[in-house]
């Protein structure tokens, strides 16, 4: 990458929810206030205010999508795809991208100090639903004077913030680029983020969520993103990143690392530990497992939707298979609307939505640049 | 299920190596004694001695394959495949199952007494491999005065035995059955595997192995045993059997149980942990990881293997993918062994060798009937 198509140095800017509604009602029927959200921006809005995409982030992700915080060395977490001249590019496109309620990266989640006792919520945070996270968001894009979206995109559970802003807010969203996702969690889906939270829960250093002040329960959430890292790579992409090589020369014939696929899991899981809060594990992956915009919850009976789609799968992806994505299409074709589906073949399996950049940016260069000069 | 095809009423029996070898020299240059293994057999066995069949179990298996313990109302674990007119038809053939040694079921393994320390062996137990299981299960037919097994058979680990006793001891299998299994545990195997041993040795009640007498790691046992048995079902089999049935009637928005299939696991999980050693489960799912009979090992070169193959694949089972058993047979032609492939139709996943009783039953008595007419 050249410092040419890069955005630069960024910073995590931070919006408060200030005026009413100074509280969010949220899908359970309780209510979490005030309410910070984390977003970054890239680019420039135009004076039509036509030309704003936001970037939905995963699981893990956070505002941090493109460009480089100050002193750090990595750059955003999906930088390879925004930039000047890249596939969302930043020379046209005003890029938002913010973390999301529930999260542990700016935003009020868990972690975050409950204004009515002065301490962390923990577990007296409620629990938060995507669309939950996608109403918060519409108060930032009314904020950033932004009527209508000129695009809505992520993968994973960005794509299911993609689909809900369809399904909450239809007229403000110009086109969405759902990708390796799905319109509900399968009972597969659920069980893997089930074993998760157990995982996390089964550690005492949990303590009922109130770990604050002690330190993380590192050895259960280890093991949580360790279980994840598999759903995300492939069959095939592990056999070819590690096959059977060993760390050593032999077995060791103990319980210590042999392969040197154990050693990437933990080494991953015990870096995960560093970066992201236990209680924003639970809460966010049991909002994933909530999700469900099946059954013609995505558009509503005897509404017209002009959103237009691109949905995306990969071939290898087996935590979100291909069908999941092609349940998404039939729904909108069923209702009208306007939607065209790509397989991309990748080894990757569901990781491919953040390596298959050459492919991920020929569609939607195009895709994009056919809806923007629609609207011109 | 009538009494009249079943074996009735079965006891589980005990071989303890007192001859020499009263040790066995294990895989890891470590040895092991004195052993007793706990074995079952149903019919008689002829007086040429030539109607054998060596059942092999899988990861949480033990002797009792069949027929009824006095007392229990639930027969062995491959009941339905046993028995007078069954696909082992005890009536013909005399049919062995014997627990591996590292397991907790009668033979010895980690909670056993360590001789010489008169505690149980905890960590002390040597790391054992499939190649030892199936050494020590040899002195069994030894002393059981069998020469040459008519057939051995098995599913998943027990598919690796069968695999085994080929690669040590062509001469005394006439045939073999290998079902949902491999020549060697690929990294997504492995991984799966050290994510369940991660599980257990992150809960502080494993105490580094020495947990006897303070009862088991429950929470970290069952967390493995979870993520077991995503892998042994199907995502459809999933689906079919749970959809996003809730237990209740709304989403409760808490950590609570909410899906049925959430459910089911915790039921698996704290069940396991009744009737399972976590420690067998760390030394048995290790030996899974070592075994690699790749690379000409299953075969070796110059020798010529009269061993007949029938090699059984399922098609949802992603955790033993049919390719693995294509492999099996590809080295097996490869070496001009005698081998038929069969991939069955399921949607069970990996469970099918367990469940799709009607057309392994097929297939395997026309097979067991061929060759046992051919040695008469």
């Amino acid at each position: 990458m050249t410092v040419e198509n890069s955005v630069g140095t960024v910073k995590t800017k931070y919006f408060t929810f200030a005026e009413p509604p100074r509280e969010l009602k949220l899908e359970s029927g309780q209510s979490l206030g005030p309410i910070t959200l984390a977003y970054e921006t890239y680019g420039t809005l135009n004076s039509q205010k036509s030309n704003a995409i936001l970037i939905e982030h995963a699981l893990s992700g956070d505002a941090h999508a493109a460009g480089f915080h100050e002193g750090e060395k990595d750059p955003g977490w999906w930088d390879s795809m925004i930039g000047p001249g890249k596939a969302f590019d930043t020379s046209k496109y005003f890029v938002i991208c913010s973390n999301v309620i529930g999260g542990c990266k700016g935003s009020t989640g868990p972690s975050s100090v409950n204004p009515k006792t002065g301490k962390p919520y923990a577990l007296e945070f409620p629990l938060i639903t995507i669309s939950d996270m996608v109403h918060a968001q519409s108060h930032l894009i009314d904020n950033l004077g932004i009527d209508k979206l000129l695009c809505v995109v992520g993968g994973s559970m960005g794509g299911m913030q993609t689909l809900q802003w369809v399904a909450s807010y239809p007229d403000r969203v110009r086109s969405a680029i759902p990708i390796a996702t799905a319109l509900k969690h399968s009972p597969q889906q659920i069980a893997f983020n089930e074993v998760g939270r157990q995982a996390v829960m089964a550690d005492p250093e949990w303590r009922e969520g109130g770990y604050y002040g002690h330190g993380q329960p590192e050895r259960g959430l280890a093991v949580a993103r360790m279980v994840g890292h598999i759903t995300y790579m492939s069959d095939q992409s592990m056999e070819e990143k590690f096959s059977r090589r060993l760390k050593e020369k032999n077995y060791s014939f103990t319980f210590k690392t042999d392969f040197e696929v154990e050693g990437y899991l933990k080494y991953k899981g015990d870096a995960f530990v560093k970066r992201f809060d236990a209680n924003s594990y639970l809460y966010i992956t049991k909002a994933l497992d909530y999700f469900d915009l099946s059954d013609g919850k995505l558009i509503r009976q005897g509404k017209a939707v002009d959103t237009r789609f691109l949905v995306i799968a990969f071939k290898s992806d087996w935590l979100y298979p291909s069908y999941q994505l092609q349940d998404i299409v039939r729904q909108l074709k069923t209702k009208h609307v306007d939607a065209t589906y790509c397989e991309v073949k990748s080894t990757y399996g569901h990781d491919a939505f953040l390596l298959e950049v050459e492919e991920e940016t020929h569609l939607v260069r195009h895709f994009l640049k056919k809806i923007y000069k629609e609207g011109e």
